[in-house]
């Protein structure tokens, strides 16, 4: 049993969504960022970084979103949730989520966790009038990337499909105007219509709904 | 044959490091950021992103340094970079690659590229100011979670080492003082002195020296 620890409307859904297309048998923790659960002793004591996603398995914590995926694929290779028997095309995989995760992601932290990078407020109101550029740049490049049609590689959906769903979430919050990434919404709208897809944000929004087994008291 | 795309002084030389320990046939393209070439054409058409490493194979070029490094590792597997095995034991590398990816590189970048996320040049100070705070948060994290002696994951040397060692050259740009980090500094010293890393770090300083076959010419 795996116990996913997840916030909704963060980067933890691209984890959820692998784990309910995995057909894995897991639970999730919703994280009450509200009450800043996320830097409560107890969380901290399963991830010192105090983020979300973690992934408690038997053996231990992961962190990450690019390592929890890649672990997943490994795990339910029947899924066929990444190109496992061709390590150069996982590399593109990789560096496609690597960079969703370290430069997309971060260019979009800019608009509500500036305080991460500047304490003077003027400046944390500098980096959040910059988002629609800087998250926009990301789009660009990922919109010449994409293919018309499909998903981001290979013939089926998979752990990079799901990760940029995930942050497509964001693209209209961040100030971009979707018309100039058609690409990467039509691609949305194809992963939204995904049964697991539907399922995991059915159960993000309300605990308990979805036909997800949610355990909001698990403690870690 | 394999072309690194690298920069010195930058993350690439993990790349450089891992090429170099796992015994690859490659060659180096120093990439000359005092002429901005990382944003020249020739090299967007390359990497659209404009950044290093850039690793090009016969199939196509790979970037962002975790991709690359599992690259290497999967490719090169007698060279034990990285638990292949085990996907529970190489997820946990993958992760701690991840955060010095996408939280402690991160940080660090604030420090000179400001501008990526805010146009201000008071935001941008605001930013250098707080690079000692938010770099130093991420080696206390390091510090905490690596070994008294030997090596971040197994018993021997490998890509997290590797990538540790690279931006631990940061620390005290950064404004950290190394005394706070004894675990980090003294890693530091035991990854400098492998043979691979002297010939990679005798490469990284001058075109040609070191014994690596340094082909400056390469065009992309």
């Amino acid at each position: 049993m795996l116990t996913l620890f997840h916030a909704p409307g963060t980067c933890s859904l691209a984890s959820l969504i692998t784990l309910e297309y995995a057909g894995a048998d897991y639970v999730v923790h919703k994280v009450d960022f509200s009450a800043n659960e996320q830097r409560s002793p107890a969380f901290l004591a399963l991830n010192p970084n105090g983020r979300v996603p973690a992934l408690q398995c038997a053996r231990g914590v992961l962190t990450e979103t690019p390592a929890i995926l890649l672990y997943l694929a490994q795990t339910y290779p029947a899924a066929a949730l990444a190109p496992l028997e061709d390590p150069f095309a996982l590399a593109q995989v990789q560096a496609f989520n690597s960079y969703l995760c370290s430069t997309l992601h971060v260019a979009h932290a800019h608009r509500v966790r500036g305080s991460r990078w500047a304490d003077d407020p003027v400046a944390i109101e500098a980096m959040r009038r910059k988002v629609p550029e800087s998250v926009g740049a990301c789009f660009a490049l990922v919109e010449a990337h994409l293919p018309a049609a499909g998903w981001v590689s290979g013939a089926q959906a998979g752990i990079s499909d799901f990760y940029l769903f995930t942050v497509a979430q964001w693209l209209e919050g961040d100030g971009l105007d979707p018309a100039a990434y058609p690409k990467v919404i039509a691609h949305r709208e194809r992963v939204r219509a995904l049964p697991a897809v539907q399922k995991a944000l059915a159960a993000c929004g309300a605990e308990g709904a979805g036909g997800l087994s949610v355990m909001p008291g698990v403690s870690p």
